[in-house]
């Protein structure tokens, strides 16, 4: 499995995100405390946009701890917009074109869990792809291919009702093939403007996920935490994991939910599949 | 595109056929001097048996001529049966997964040439591979994915007609598409006991593709050259391009052709595709 | 040998310098012009700063030609002060830490050429570098060593001296052990502020090293040239070779001499080596 | 820190050292039991002797867990005599010249721990390398440092004296310097015919290292352990933790000693630095 996490506010610089924090993405890498797996050291990959919306990606099979790029990168390039994912590979190859967060356009998708029994049902759900994109498809994990499956389906239009038209192909296939636990998933997804995440599986026993709260109540409560000073009030984290232990700043996204962040605002949504 | 070897014979150091020759594959990988670029330095990749008839692979993304892995190796490793190849590109990415020989149970195969606008049929060329093999495809190259046809359309049993249908299947496609040049090729692939190597192209101007002459005449005529005292009475090499400047020592494949090297051997086929 | 270019103007993303020119440096790592080598494909590394002066980096031990993630951060990434460097190994191992432009503290540094039988003269180098820059020495070249030379003499007080100084250590090294060329170079170095770059060898024979003209001039001259209108009035390039074949654009910087670029305005200076 | 393992006698396939027993060194990679950190993911390597005694390697920055060219490689390799290590770098780069076993000549040689403050004593002890050595080291690690003082100190000829030559050179460096713990080690090298291991710490506290134990013995008593049934009697390895869990199998290197192993036997020594 994997751990992920995306921030959305005034622009920040990477390093702020995904080393100082005390349980940072990149600590994560090797000492997951949520995670299905401790160690999340099989690639990683960041996404974020410029000050004119172009989308940029920097994507690795090196273990995030060890990688001195993403040492540099991350404390000379700052952003509104950042996704980054740390892998642990559910059996696909340690590639960079199996490397999260995979983007198509100006959208950037990353993943963590699992299809059920991908080898079984991989031929099915490539063939749902629409053939238009079809040869876009670079990897070969069942992450990027469910990406396909939601632009397919509509991503580009309404991101929730194409997620849940997806995620009812992947069951049905499951079904077809026998697979007990069809899809494991959170899911975020961003256009550049607005981040979608999702939380589900078939079997209602998902990966964590949380988001942050308000920075502005947090800060009159921790007048002394620098991370929260550094951070614009419209500033939000969708997070696999909690980056510190700060009473109050985490709340979770419940289960067969998603959370939609768009500036200061947050809203969320329940979830479920719609069988194709 | 790309360069190649396919060595049979008593059992040779790698570096006997990589290294040392005046034009070996190595120095073809920055100076190739027939093939349709230069430099082949998108990765490489080695493949052979061991005593016991195991497959065994090496293969990187660096160019050959400055990884040391493949220095080092080559100087311990020996085989019966060795392939290797340098790729050059035609556009998908370079990863290990992409990197030749590709290989399925004790297949192996290799490629030099590209399926044309390899876009456009990508998708109905992987329809057309077996269910039950689809999804050990690994990489996202024109060249495995001939590799998977040939084997869906029964390479293990007549390797020549298998060939031929798969072939066929992608010139349809991409006549289907409105593709100029569906195909240009040689390939030459293996099951650890015979090499069977082809010289293809729709329009009928292939690569370059060369074999071996027999080594005891060449060896009375050349009494002074050292790499022909190394090799076995049943040494065969086939080509991209021959490995020094001997008179005599190799002989071109002729187009669409095939030949099949078993022991001291070999036997030359027509080769002609087999419409679906 | 290598190839390299240094950038200083307002901010341009580094696509529109190592990528969009007709002889783009990426397009040099496989068909170098001018190079002691055709093709410089062990490795590169982009070295720039960002809007309060921290340098940053990125260096890859594939060749540019083929690294997605140069394409993508060139993509999104802007800068004031750019440094790019494309690799021909001389010997010494393709890795990271031998991957061009090198850096300490705020400074980068870059080299194109080759200490003479370098095997011979590296201790009698490596003792004379100031210890208390000893242990910051990451990589295995001869490029590195010379810049903490530069930097044990004086880098961050005098260029030009410094450079001096360390040339004459390195030539009075290289008598002692009877090499006949104990130097060829062109060096480029920068603080963040200003870039001073070095064109010498001990047998006055040198490396190519151009400067680029005033814009504003090119600019009257060509009104029709794209590359020219993105640039601004105090933007200049210091290069391995020419970007294009633009009459008027480019001036040879002269054998045994160095250019500083401050703003708009270029000085140059004779240089000559300093013995210890 | 890291783990390693020194295996010698009949010939045996590298899969059954590195992937097949239950507590195997890939194994450890990921979930070490008695290392200094549970994650040994910053590279690793393998060295082993071809049947004519020549030296091979294979060497990469990737963790072990997840390498296909070494599960590849395993497959297909037989050596008389094999040195593995997986790496926890203590600091230094994540590059191929920093991953053990180093090579010189037919000597190989791997080191678990770390030579303190290594920062401060580096130049010492660079400087105290035989000059005819010093340009052969090719990376910046303690480890190769430490090989190339044994080197210089007689390593050739008798180990034992050299490597506490070099101890007491190393830890006269970190008096010097004001190091409480100038070095940490479990160290073996080999020429090809002999393995000797050390273990000793200058506070007499050292990582764990084992050896095991009269293989025909243990078959009786463990007459279902295929392990056991696939070495031969005079195997014997020298691991920096148990492949397994087997009662009587590993016998502990005591504290500030060394073990010869030289076909079926092994000799005991005890070991102490030797001040320069």
């Amino acid at each position: 499995m994997c751990r992920w996490l995306a921030y959305s506010g005034a622009p920040v610089r990477l390093e702020e995100l995904l080393f100082k924090p005390k349980n940072s993405l990149v600590m994560q890498s090797m000492h997951s405390q949520l995670g299905a797996t401790t160690v999340n050291g099989d690639g990683f990959g960041i996404g974020w946009y410029d000050d004119q919306g172009r989308p940029g990606a920097y994507r690795s099979t090196e273990p995030a701890w060890n990688d001195r790029n993403l040492r540099d990168l991350s404390g000379v390039t700052s952003s509104r917009r950042v996704f980054a994912h740390i892998r642990a590979t559910t059996g696909t190859a340690v590639q960079q074109s199996n490397c999260h967060p995979f983007r198509h356009e100006n959208w950037l998708w990353m993943h963590n869990g699992v299809i059920g029994d991908f080898h079984l049902v991989k031929r099915d759900l490539a063939v749902a792809v629409d053939p238009a994109l079809f040869a876009d498809i670079e990897g070969s994990t069942d992450s990027e291919l469910f990406f396909y499956l939601a632009l397919s389906f509509g991503l580009r239009d309404d991101p929730p009702a194409a997620v849940a038209r997806a995620v009812g192909v992947i069951e049905e296939a499951g079904r077809r093939h026998g697979v007990q636990q069809p899809i494991q998933m959170t899911v975020a997804t961003t256009d550049g403007s607005t981040t979608w995440a999702f939380r589900y599986s078939s079997v209602h026993d998902s990966r964590s996920l949380f988001h942050s709260t308000d920075v502005s109540t947090l800060r009159d409560q921790y007048p002394d935490n620098p991370m929260l000073h550094e951070l614009s009030d419209d500033a939000r984290l969708v997070v696999s994991e909690p980056l510190g232990d700060l009473q109050g700043a985490w709340r979770e996204v419940p289960e067969s939910s998603y959370v939609v962040v768009h500036g200061a605002g947050e809203d969320l949504g329940s979830f479920a599949p719609v069988a194709p």
